[in-house]
């Protein structure tokens, strides 16, 4: 048998057009030219001697990490929070440029931690600024990660994940659900009733079992829910099984009340979304490892504050480059629409980073139920993120591409190279303070902070160059 | 754009093979001829006025059927089994033509009733022959299923599936797990004093959560479980997990001893499998709605005893159609290989019979680690399940395949028109009694039974011709 011809063609569909005319099978691959203004600082960053190295060590390094959750405190204990200390998602923002649902959730926050005796007196507190008895911080400069408003204040409880090898750790709230919750906006009585019974009962149940039963090795779950239908970002379901599986047993043994076990048992298998919050912390304590390697153009982080969205990158140290938060594009709850939905928020891009979530959609197609878009798109987008990263991970497969790895590793210069965004999925808070949750869809980064980086990668590396910063 | 003209080639490839040259797209459809020597029947089963409505009627009937777990209950009481009755897989058989691991399960259930002292004196006490104290008799004859060897005794304890439209039950017994256990083959004091313990703890156990909680929906259980990787015959984690969401608080609440739960809990969570035989009187209880329509060339049973493989039809009644089962291909465990095999057993393939296990393998890829084969294999399979069925499910659907339907309905007439067998995925036992299993793959009927079956069809529909046979 002769071969067909193939012809694979990029770029203007004229080409492609002609061949179909002519019945020879064309190969449509996306491409792009470089993000503009980038081809200096490309060239530069290419011929930087470190960089090939360094990402390597930043993928072995991130490879490398097992995370195990250990632990369930108190954020007072495991932050060192005190009264007035708020965390929140994304970068560094303010009261005053703090968008609807981060405000909602700072309001019931202050409320739950007595700082004022309504969540409606909340605004005039935190108008008088930082420093009149409160302080606001991101969640990432504390080794920890919110979901949405990502609001983390002492008596919540959060989980405490350890990498085995290294002892170092990451924390993340416990999650409330969906609908009207905290993380969402929310502030309603019946959103702080639940987060006092979360640190009540449930924190205190979960605690007693995890130290009886654990570590549950959080780097294997997500491996086996990346079998079962989950990307860990929006579809949480088989780990939130998987988790109630390895605990209910020490539950019931570890001298909880049985009517206590049994409330937090049915409150966590009624949200399908519990295990995000384990996920979270595992892609941040695998991430963090790959931080601070000089001349690396992996992206460490990136998170959302409703109005920000920001990215860290391993060469760059702890600096945000940072853009306007996008709106998703996607399916919405009810009457909610468009006009109704907040620009992008909260710390779990941090799945994205870590190759999850939107970039392994092909191994959870029913996702497309939720965010929107096909499912020929959610495998197409994971063969695409294929293009902007460093790396597969052996360890998180995707059956139906035939176990290929998850794309592991954003790189900077691929970003700007193909003009390439990752792919998010996300939930969408409601943009006035207080409404709770108005949908879910997909939504990208802000282009311009990704030439933003790459121009420090640059600079960086004509330092060194120059012999005005360390090599190493 | 001009469309690309696009040629459709069945069997020899030279056509195909000619277009290539030429350059034109050729999708090449799988094509045989009829099996041979039926093309006669097939012409009267084509021409008998009565099957496109009756098997419209047999699938709306499968369809119609949402089974619901309602109880647990011992086999003595559910099914009125007394001392000596047995109950085993597949069509019927007798001691003398049964192979290793139905001996094996017949003689560690003889010893678990109590009828012999030792498994190894059972022997002697079933080649008395029945009626001799013991009677053998398919489950299928008493609305019940069993997976491999598919003994049931009094003292085993039933799941209880009913029709919330029409109360009609069907029952399976509770799964042991995996490894050295009783319907594998195995008898040894280990397999016995489970089964005891099963018995004593957790079918009561089981028993006092479904009556507070239930009934449980196991059709919707199965819709969302095809979401999560499950094909509900060799992969049934996420089912097993949401199970155990579901009847967990009450398991708690419902006054069983704590210990006996977290027991309860922990053996459920550590066998994936345990979902199967809710899946498998599931299918049966659907399957069996569609039974006994005259005309209807529908498929209502595929079962083997690990000597025979049997089929029942929906126009022909309780009648058999049997032929030797056939050794699958697969993947063996430790040291065992092909030799050390049984022929296929068990009546989980009522699975296949109901559109889901190996017909519904796009939706759960990761089984090829288990069961052997490729994923694009996995993904052809179920498209090619589509040229033997009659209708596609809407409520179990296959998010990879963008939603469609899982195959269902196997048509007697479309097999032997496509000479296209069902595709089965099956444990493997081994052949020596005792064993227990020793790995697991794929498998067909033996071609030879759907033949007879529409031979079978084709007579009824002659005599109804002729006015000997009743029209309805």
């Amino acid at each position: 048998m002769t071969a067909a011809p193939t012809v694979v063609t990029v770029g203007t569909s004229l080409l492609a057009d002609a061949i179909d005319e002519q019945a020879v099978v064309a190969r449509r691959v996306d491409w792009q030219p470089p993000m503009p203004g980038t081809a200096d600082d490309l060239a530069a960053v290419a011929a930087d001697p470190l960089r090939a190295e360094a990402n390597a060590r930043a993928v072995a390094a991130y490879l490398g990490v097992t995370a195990q959750l250990v632990d369930v405190l108190p954020a007072s204990e495991a932050l060192g929070l005190q009264r007035g200390d708020f965390l929140h998602a994304g970068p560094p923002i303010d009261w005053e440029r703090a968008s609807g649902p981060m405000r909602g959730a700072l309001m019931g926050a202050a409320a739950l931690e007595g700082l004022v005796a309504d969540p409606e007196d909340a605004p005039a507190f935190f108008r008088a600024g930082a420093g009149a008895g409160y302080t606001l911080d991101p969640c990432h400069h504390h080794h920890a990660v919110g979901p949405m408003a990502g609001v983390v204040t002492p008596s919540m409880w959060v989980f405490v994940l350890e990498d085995a090898s290294t002892g170092a750790r990451t924390y993340c709230p416990l999650n409330e659900g969906l609908g009207k919750v905290l993380r969402y906006g929310a502030y309603s009585d019946d959103v702080l009733a639940r987060l006092r019974w979360m640190s009540s009962v449930l924190g205190p149940v979960l605690q007693r079992a995890v130290r009886s039963a654990g570590p549950v090795d959080v780097t294997a779950l997500l491996a086996q829910m990346l079998q079962m239908g989950d990307e860990a970002h929006n579809r949480n379901r088989a780990g939130t099984l998987m988790l109630l599986r390895d605990l209910v047993p020490a539950m019931i043994r570890s001298g909880s009340r049985a009517g206590d076990v049994a409330d937090a048992v049915a409150f966590v298998g009624g949200n399908d979304h519990f295990f995000l919050n384990l996920a979270m912390p595992a892609c941040k304590l695998a991430l963090d490892a790959a931080r601070d390697i000089e001349g690396s153009t992996m992206v460490v982080a990136m998170a959302r504050n409703g109005t920000d969205f920001g990215i860290q990158v391993s060469g760059t140290g702890d600096q945000w480059f940072t853009g306007p938060a996008q709106v998703a594009d996607g399916l919405y709850l009810g009457s909610y629409g468009p006009d109704d939905a907040n620009p992008d928020i909260g710390d779990s891009a941090i799945t994205e980073t870590a190759g999850i979530g939107g970039f392994a959609m092909a191994t959870a197609p029913a996702i497309v139920r939720l965010v929107g878009g096909s499912v020929p798109d959610a495998l197409a987008t994971t063969r695409r993120m294929g293009e902007i990263t460093l790396a597969e991970n052996p360890r998180w497969t995707i059956p139906v591409l035939e176990f290929a790895g998850t794309p592991t590793g954003i790189d900077v210069t691929r970003v700007c190279r193909t003009s390439i965004l990752p792919q998010i999925n996300t939930g969408m808070a409601g943009r006035v303070a207080g409404t709770g949750q108005v949908g879910a869809g997909l939504v990208t980064p802000p282009t311009e902070i990704f030439p933003a980086a790459l121009a420090a990668l640059a600079e960086r590396a004509h330092e060194r160059a120059a012999g005005r910063a360390p090599t190493e």
